[in-house]
């Protein structure tokens, strides 16, 4: 046998990236270059994600430039509560599917003032379980749970409690009137997830909005 | 020609049915064989699914025998809950799936014990998007909103309001703390479906649990 023939061919194993992932990979390359932090918040219906991106921006005026991303299956209302604030914003509708994707986004990055942006917020479906598996370039990933869906929401939902870098306690207004075990929810979360924080707020009354802004600030990559 | 090659053959069109709607035409023919009413709970995470099934198990005792099939990503915390009270339940782990679908009910309902049963309750994933799309053999399809959610959840998530027979606003002992319009509420759900009845409740003080009573016996199939 010539002895080049002995040569082995060394295999070359390369991840494929999904279409998604590519995606992911172009948005956090795009927004990385622009010096852009953004979040991608994951929640329940009605866990009150748009009342604390406002509440966000209101806290940040002059300081930070907050741009939004508004995921919904239909209806544009959560953008115009955003736009009323005068932040830039755009609403992508899923017409049915139950979180975003990294494609997506893409499309809404081209439709914002990316130059006049510092930090951007995606709100993504309300939902808890679709969203977790789709990577759409953030920097950071959060989860909020409000006061009333109750402090057993980790054992229901493991997977965006190992996801997020933070959980974020909202409507804690509630509180008095509810049977919401903090400590059982925080034991819970770092049950799943020992690095994540945990941050209680209530974008009615203020309580705790102060970390919650020192974590954004921190956090900027 | 001989004669008998011109007759045509008639084109026979069945509609077939996905593996889904077979197993909950199945499930559908079982139950109601056995006389039982089944009720599929779609709602939020956190939304009072489990609670308002154990403030109806209370109401119901000696009247309707009540089952229980459990829906979660993970967990059988719902499942422990209703057990307490006696009641026959199963839970289904979906496993990362964001809802319930006919053969995992068909694979519940064999271990149920089905000839003491009137009244079924399939508790759905906590989840306003994916459920809507899957039959499960279910005499009537209802949703669940908890007054901490808000009054605009139509707009977002149109599809579950246009499926149901049935939408109970959850928790109304929070009315008092939050900015629910019940008014607008109510004509949003009208202008996706008319025909669907809205009732108000709270499990925790047992207002409107008569009328709710009263709707479960009215609609027995």
């Amino acid at each position: 046998m010539p002895e080049a023939q002995k040569e082995q061919r060394i295999p070359v194993v390369q991840k494929i990236l999904s279409a998604n992932d590519q995606a992911a990979l172009e948005n956090r390359e795009h927004l990385q270059a622009r010096d852009i932090t953004t979040i991608n918040i994951m929640a329940s219906p009605g866990a009150g994600k748009t009342t604390l991106i406002m509440a966000t921006i209101a806290r940040l005026e002059g300081d930070r430039r907050v741009g939004v991303v508004e995921g919904d299956v239909a209806s544009q209302v959560d953008a115009e509560r955003i736009a009323s604030t005068g932040a830039p914003v755009v609403q992508i509708n899923t017409g049915g599917a139950c979180h975003l994707d990294a494609p997506m986004v893409h499309s809404a990055l081209s439709a914002l003032p990316l130059d006049e942006i510092d930090l951007l917020f995606i709100e993504n479906v309300g939902n808890l379980i679709c969203p977790v598996s789709f990577d759409l370039g953030q920097t950071h990933s959060i989860a909020l749970i409000s006061v009333p869906e109750g402090h057993d929401k980790p054992y229901k939902y493991p997977a965006i409690f190992e996801a997020v870098d933070l959980v974020v306690v909202t409507k804690s207004d509630l509180m008095p009137y509810l049977d919401f075990d903090l400590d059982a929810f925080r034991e819970l979360v770092h049950g799943l997830n020992p690095e994540a924080q945990v941050l209680v707020v209530s974008a009615k009354t203020g309580d705790g909005l102060d970390a919650w802004i020192d974590w954004l600030k921190e956090y900027r990559q």
